[in-house]
């Protein structure tokens, strides 16, 4: 239980570094008789892949395969088994990154913690990892669907300081950016274009938003649906900070003035975010993520190698300017994944 | 398991209704030969405790009652019982309250969720349960700060518009409010005195600094630090937000500006707030948390009860005006709980 | 988590030792709305209890008291908090037990262990711990009787060298000796006031057997409906052999004689004890204990003390001179846990 | 967490049915820099492959592939990705079982929970899932070698009749039938040539024997040592009893003559099977299992349809006439998973 796993009656596990054979997971608690088909896992994936000109050019295929658990096309309720081959592996890009501990990157604690590291693009702490979640995540997501035509839209909210205003959630899966406001589309593209020359990178703010919630998902206490959302978002590579509902903007608030009034046609305002002592109320949730810039940029930077001596360091090639864009499919995975979870979870006590 | 359990090998699981005979629970994994005295446990329940002019004015002694697991003044290994039986629990200031549903309360979703609760003063979903939190996080704080010298500070940062400039953090223990700025400090009190009197509530930001900790502490993917720190925070009534080290502020900061440069005497900075890949870099952890102003406002506000229809509410006497306040020893609580489950678990694997 | 807890919907956890001031414990994950009364446990309890002229003669009322979790008759869904306090509890007795290994004893393990121990009357190893899983039991009983009205039947199948022949449920709960054979009772009654006149114990078989159970209890592969309860029974102190239907007969019998023929109207025989692939196939479950004799006898035997020096130790007065009597409620406890459990997490992904 | 999981610190959770693509698994927890080769664990692999002449003709390489977690010949403390390709997977033979129930196995149970099913040679609740199990817990072997010196020796103690009366361990590993009495193996290998010859099978009693155990393995209560090998054990196909210790013979001792007497120079006897208090004491571990005979034979047996109807089925060729022989391996993978799992969690807490 070395924190590969997450969830409680659905449950992901996960294996694989970034350069070795495979990335994989085992989703365990799937129910039976669930219809899913590759081809839904894979657009998913999709979503997600690097190799566009806004992301990491790495060439990835990310073709997912489902070992078992799915028979005829639908779910047998046993575990369910994901591997996704790596591809485009150049472990030899990473033979001078050896012993050098890579600033704002795991390097330094995981060599600190284990004593022994895949140093090969971040090993096992690459956000390549998070292409399993993907694949879990959409099985979720039909789950999901399916059943309460419930669905979870993850959007660019602010990238640098380019704030998207008009929310058109319509727009974000048209556009590979996932951006909700087609004034700021120019302006973000362009952003990223200078980035990707200067070799730099720049942080991110993520909106989830969830609607077609079903009342009573989350369970009172320490498994509060906030609070393991909180959990599940938190586990994503550069996710620095996060809000339900209002979030930092409760701060100055005043209890008269801020509180979601209930009518008999159902509340009001959402300020809380679609969740009350941390069960959902049948509300929209609402979420934002704050992303930090990629720790992988080409400008030389200054740190230390694995002796303590002094050097520089500077990642050439394919990474990713605004790591915040790709982290929105794996944003929703996550949602989907708890939110699946906590279904079952209230099945098995509250109906 | 329905969510009133939190950790993995340090494993707190409560219980108790805010008008019941007592609340109360169980600490299992904490490793013999800890001393800790009922007094110790106390001293920090006494900071959370209700009572003051600035908080809630119900009465309630908190006493602590071990029940187990502690033996001539050590811990034995085994779980530890903890009670603390209620005392000024008025039910009867309740009954008028038994068929409406509080605004911004989970009363609405407890309902819906379970079709039947213990309506007595918010029953299971009261803050009052974060008080056995308390006890059991005085066990976890003087492990931690027995072992390491690891000591978890929370403070106020902000009250409404008020902000902490100087975070002077000797000064936090000094104040009930547990403010580091005295030149804030007869700002927040008239401020408090003033919503007292108005029968409104209000916001806070909380923050939370913790000092001499190990190198390691943190499990990757899933369960990293940060993730598991966001959930037992993001678990405490009224949480909103959070971040870790620069949170937020990441959304426009450049890769090449924000990064913690290593440097042979350490790290230059502190962006990341202590934690890379979800591990413990050896830096002291930054936190912030945003609390939402309380529900219970003795000004009338709109609601309905259990029948759908319109009704007006107003919670008499005895609530906080901030429960950010109460809510920082909570939060060091979980935290230190935090910490040192997650102190087991390196032990099991990585020592 | 360090073995406190059993089960993973429906979970047990509890704290206590023999001689403290009372043993307790959580029940977490039970629906709400079932109707559960003190009486219901107390009468489980009571089963259980010491003082006859059959076993130990510690005088314990055990009386039950519910701390939170029932309001008004009725589960809500939260925890549920169970105090037993002890009464009877004589440390001074233990005092020259204090620095002794009782043979067949924890104390030899749980001292190499832990390095401290509560000596009073085997502290936290003692078979009194086992009182809240009978009070625990009793609500895992209801809901099972009140649901499928399926109901678990301990009882003593062999006790030292006499063979209860024939097996008459309805007889079970007409003595205090759980003895299904009339023809035994006399005979077994005879044994136990030799035994207690020599201040010596005798080993036991236990019964237990299920009717009216759900076909799809079990989850495959490792957490089998006969693993789990293989775990659950063999957590209870003194049981060292259990079987599932047939048990050692297997051994040798040919897959042509011992099947269980399926037809139109059901099984023929059971011979699987109820249980196929690890699920159960509506069928009775049919289970087998294999109780030692109780470690604790007033012949003198011998032994070491903690500093290695050899002694001779002789336990006095109140001790049962076949616990297999008083570990049939607790096995029925048990087993009534884990169906409920597995009902539970049947009911998240299967209907 | 549908039950393919087991272990709390080191924990293995898999996947797969006999006749896909592949069975796999992810072995969790795992502390860094063990040494451990693919070869080392395809050695344990061999020992359970089937197409001896004894067992089962199915043609099965199990060849192994580790997709992560360990690094130039060492663990990293990352998840251990292991795969198992099916190479001799023949689904057509089994298109006629399809809608039968075949008596003694899962499928009336499993298609009675999940409405669905991969009838592939009992999919999912096939044996082979357990070569996964022999994988993993070869790596658990070689950690508790490295460590303790400790040895698990898994034995044929009885196969219909026949009983092994000398138990030479020496003997065990150098025949494929696990045989400690060479007097007996000329009658066993008899045994088998007839049962095959008949198309029947038969039962077995397996011994489990481990030296060089460290003291304070187990946690109390409910994670006793001994209740969670029962656990493990018994989740392995057709075990249908386990003892520890003396087992059953408990029934008729006397606590005055089975003690085991504690000397300065250690325990004069072993009775309790090197575990008092659910915790090892130290001394060798001891344990009996019950296998049932394999429910596949090529005796035409009753049994009835999906749709209700009576119909006779015979499995034709490729099984094991005694699957107690091929159970050996897979419980000494289990009781090491069970005792490295153990020892883990004793680290976190108790060392």
């Amino acid at each position: 239980m070395s924190g590969n796993s997450i969830g409680t009656i659905l449950r992901l596990t996960t294996f694989g570094e970034s350069h070795g054979i495979a990335i994989g997971g085992i989703l365990d608690g799937v129910p039976p008789k669930i219809p899913i088909s590759k081809k839904e896992i894979q657009k998913e994936l999709n979503k997600r892949r690097p190799g566009s000109k806004h992301t990491s050019e790495r060439k990835e295929k990310d073709l997912i395969e489902i070992f078992s658990g799915i028979f005829h096309g639908y779910t047998t309720g046993t575990s369910i088994g994901l591997i996704i081959k790596n591809q485009d592996h150049k472990p030899k890009d990473y033979v001078n990154l050896k012993n050098i501990y890579r600033p704002n990157h795991a390097d330094f604690s995981y060599f600190k913690k284990y004593g022994i590291r895949d140093y090969r693009g971040g090993g096992r702490a690459s956000a390549r990892e998070t292409a399993i979640r993907v694949a879990a995540g959409a099985i979720a997501k039909k789950y999901l669907y399916q059943k309460y035509n419930l669905r979870i839209i993850g959007f660019l909210k602010q990238i640098g300081d380019i704030k998207c205003n008009t929310i058109d959630l319509n727009r974000v899966t048209k556009n590979k950016l996932f951006c909700p406001d087609y004034d700021c589309l120019p302006l973000i593209i362009n952003l990223i274009k200078n980035l990707k020359k200067q070799g730099d990178s720049i942080g991110a703010k993520i909106g989830i938003f969830v609607e077609n919630v079903p009342i009573g998902l989350g369970e009172p206490i320490f498994d509060k649906l906030d609070a393991e959302l909180a959990h599940s978002l938190m586990s994503i590579n550069a996710v620095k900070g996060i809000e339900i509902g209002d979030g930092f903007k409760c701060v100055n608030q005043y209890g008269s003035k801020s509180y979601d009034e209930i009518t008999p046609q159902g509340f009001k305002s959402n300020h809380c975010g679609g969740i009350l002592g941390g069960i959902s109320t049948g509300q929209n949730i609402l979420i934002s993520l704050a992303i930090k810039p990629a720790s992988s940029i080409s400008i030389p930077i200054k740190t230390i190698n694995i002796y303590g001596n002094r050097t520089v360091i500077r990642t050439r090639g394919r990474h990713d300017p605004c790591i915040g864009i790709r982290a929105i499919p794996v944003s929703e995975a996550m949602v989907a994944l708890t939110l699946m979870d906590h279904d079952l979870r209230n099945k098995a006590q509250c109906k």
